[in-house]
C-alpha cells in the first residue's frame, strides 16, 4: 500500500453540452480524459473545447484528446455517456470498443429505465451506473459550451458484476469521488432509480412545457397558471414515485421549485432538441414513467395529457 | 285567430361568422333582419354581406339592413347574439336599445354560464335563451362568411318573464322554429345548461388543441397520440357534466368524435381568435366548467392542465 492509487482514464461518449462540461472539468484536474465526437470532431480537433461557466470562470482544453471513432480510444475505466437516450441502443458498440476491462459506465442522462436498453447490448463484466446531473449548461457552438448554474451529480449503481450492496455503493462512491476531485458537488444514491424519478420531477414539468409553450424558466416561473401547472405535475410524480415504491423527502418538490425560481432564465435540453428538429427523450421522461406508475396503479393524468401533446408536437416536428 | 302570425323583427348584435351566416339564412326565408356591426360596418354597408356554404351554395345580401349603432335599429322580438362571450357584458346597452317589449334574447355562443353576465344587466321583461351552435363556419373577409359544414341549432330558455316549464319550453319552441323555417336543423333543450354541458364536449378538446398544437381538426384526428388525448378530455367533461347532475346520453362522446373524423378540416374559432390576437373565451369554455363540476365534487385534471396552458398562451398572446 502506497495511499497513491493511479488515476482513472475516462472517455467521454457523446461530446455535448452535459458530456464536454463534466470532461473539461475533469480534465482541468488533471484526469486523463478522451473525447469521442461525431459532427464536432473536426472542429474541436481544430480548436478544442471552450467553457464559459458562471461559476467556473472561461477554461480552453486545447489540444483535446478527440477521437471520430471509439476504436482509437485508449482502454477506458470510466465511461461517461452524455448522448441522448433515444440513441443509447446504437452507442453500445461504441462502449464496447472503448471500455477497459471491468469498465464503469455511468449514463449522464435524464429519464427513466434508460440503462435498460443499453444492458442487454453490453458484456455482463461492464458496470453500468445512472448519473443525475442538475445543472443548467448548454451547448452554444461547435465545441462551444455555456454553463449557466448548478452542476450537481447523483450517482447510482444499475447493474452489473457488483454483487451485494456493499460493492454497489462502493462503485457509486467511487465515480462520486471522480466528480468531487473536479470541483464538482457529487453524491451516492443507493438506488438509481429512486434517483431517476426525483429528477424527473424537475424534468418532467419543465423539459415538456419549455416545447409545449416555446417559453423557458423565467416566464414560467413568473405566471401564476404555469405556476400552478409546475406544482400539479410535480405532485403527480411524487405520487408516481412513491406508488413505485420510491422515497422522496418531504419538501422534495417544493425545493426543486424554489430552486428553478432563483436559477438563471433557463431553456431546457428538450427545447434544444425540438428546435434542432431532433426526436424529443419522451420514452426515457415520459412513456416509462407514466407505464411504470400506470402498472402500480397510479394515474398521473395531467403528465399524460402533456405526453400525448408532446408526442404529437414531436412527430410533426420529425 | 287568423291563422297567420307577423314574422318577428330580428336584429343581429354582433355580425361575425355565427351572427352573419344565420342572420343571412333567416333574411333569406324572408324574414326582416337588422345587424348590429362596428369595425366592418362600411364594408357591409357598402358591399352587402357575402356567404359561400358548402351546404347552401353562395349568398349575397345587398343591399343590407346594417347599423353602427343599436340606438338606430328598430324594436327586435328577437335578438340573436353572436358576439364573443368575452365581450357579453358590454352588450348590455346595445341589447336593451335594440330590444322591443318582451323580446327574445338569444346568445349563440359556447360554454358554460354565458347568460348569467348578462341577466344582472338586463330588464326583467326581457327573455334571455343560450343557443348552441354544431356548425363549421368562419369569417373570410369583411362582410364574407365560409360556411363548411353542418349548422344546427339547439336552444334552451335560460331566464326571464316565462315562469313554469311549459312557458319555457313553448318560447325555446318559438326560437327553434325560427331557425326551422329558415333552413336550418335546429330543436329545443328543456334545460340550457345541460345543452351548454353537452356541447363542452366537442369545444374542450378542439378549441384548445388547435391554440396549443397549433393544428385544425384533421390533423389532430389523424394522429394516435391527439386522438386519445381527444378522447379522454371528452371522457372529462362528461364526468364533469354528470357530476353537475346532467344527463348525458351513452355514446354521446363518440358520436361528436365519429362526427368530427366526417368533417371537412376545420380550424376551431378559438384558433381564429388566438390569430387575431383576440383574448380567448377561457372564462366560459374552462374556468366555469371546472369551477362547476370542482364544487361537485368532480376533477377534471387533464382540462385543468390544458386551461392552465392555455391560460399561459393567452396572456403571452396579449
Amino acid at each position: 500500500m502506497t495511499g497513491t492509487v493511479a488515476k482513472p482514464i475516462i472517455g467521454i461518449i457523446g461530446t455535448g453540452a452535459i458530456g464536454g462540461f463534466y470532461g473539461m472539468m475533469l480534465a482541468r484536474a488533471g484526469f486523463d480524459v478522451h473525447f469521442l465526437l461525431r459532427s464536432e470532431f473536426c472542429a474541436v480537433a481544430e480548436r478544442g473545447l471552450q467553457l464559459d461557466s458562471a461559476v467556473h470562470g472561461a477554461l480552453t482544453l486545447n489540444p483535446v484528446q478527440a477521437y471520430s471513432a471509439a476504436k482509437d480510444m485508449p482502454p477506458c475505466d470510466w465511461l461517461l455517456v452524455g448522448a441522448k437516450t433515444t440513441s443509447n441502443a446504437d452507442l453500445a458498440p461504441a462502449i464496447v470498443q472503448a471500455a477497459a476491462p471491468g469498465a464503469r459506465v455511468l449514463l449522464l442522462q435524464n429519464g427513466l429505465d434508460v440503462e435498460d436498453s443499453l444492458r442487454e447490448l453490453l458484456p455482463d463484466s461492464l458496470h453500468i451506473l445512472g448519473g443525475l446531473c442538475y445543472i443548467c449548461v448548454h451547448r452554444a457552438g461547435p465545441g462551444v459550451i455555456t454553463h449557466q448554474a448548478l452542476g450537481k451529480v447523483q450517482v447510482g449503481y444499475h447493474s452489473g458484476p457488483a454483487v451485494g450492496e456493499q460493492a454497489r455503493v462502493s462503485i457509486a462512491d467511487e465515480g462520486t469521488r471522480l466528480f468531487q476531485a473536479a470541483g464538482i458537488d457529487a453524491n451516492s444514491m443507493p438506488d438509481v432509480q429512486e434517483a431517476r424519478w426525483q429528477k424527473l420531477v424537475w424534468n418532467i414539468p419543465y423539459n415538456g412545457l419549455s416545447v409545449l409553450l416555446g417559453a423557458s424558466t423565467a416566464p414560467l416561473m413568473a405566471d401564476t397558471d404555469s405556476r400552478e401547472l409546475i406544482k400539479a405535475l410535480m405532485a403527480e410524480v411524487v405520487e408516481g414515485a412513491i406508488a413505485c415504491g420510491h422515497q422522496v423527502p418531504p419538501g422534495y418538490a417544493e425545493s426543486l421549485f424554489a430552486m428553478t425560481e432563483k436559477m438563471p432564465d433557463y431553456w431546457p435540453s428538450m427545447y434544444h432538441d425540438f428546435l434542432g428538429k431532433r426526436p424529443l427523450e419522451l420514452a426515457a421522461i415520459y412513456a416509462r414513467p407514466l407505464a411504470a406508475a400506470k402498472a402500480a396503479g397510479c394515474q398521473m393524468p395531467r403528465i399524460e395529457a402533456l405526453y400525448r401533446s408532446l408526442s404529437f408536437i414531436d412527430r410533426r416536428n420529425a
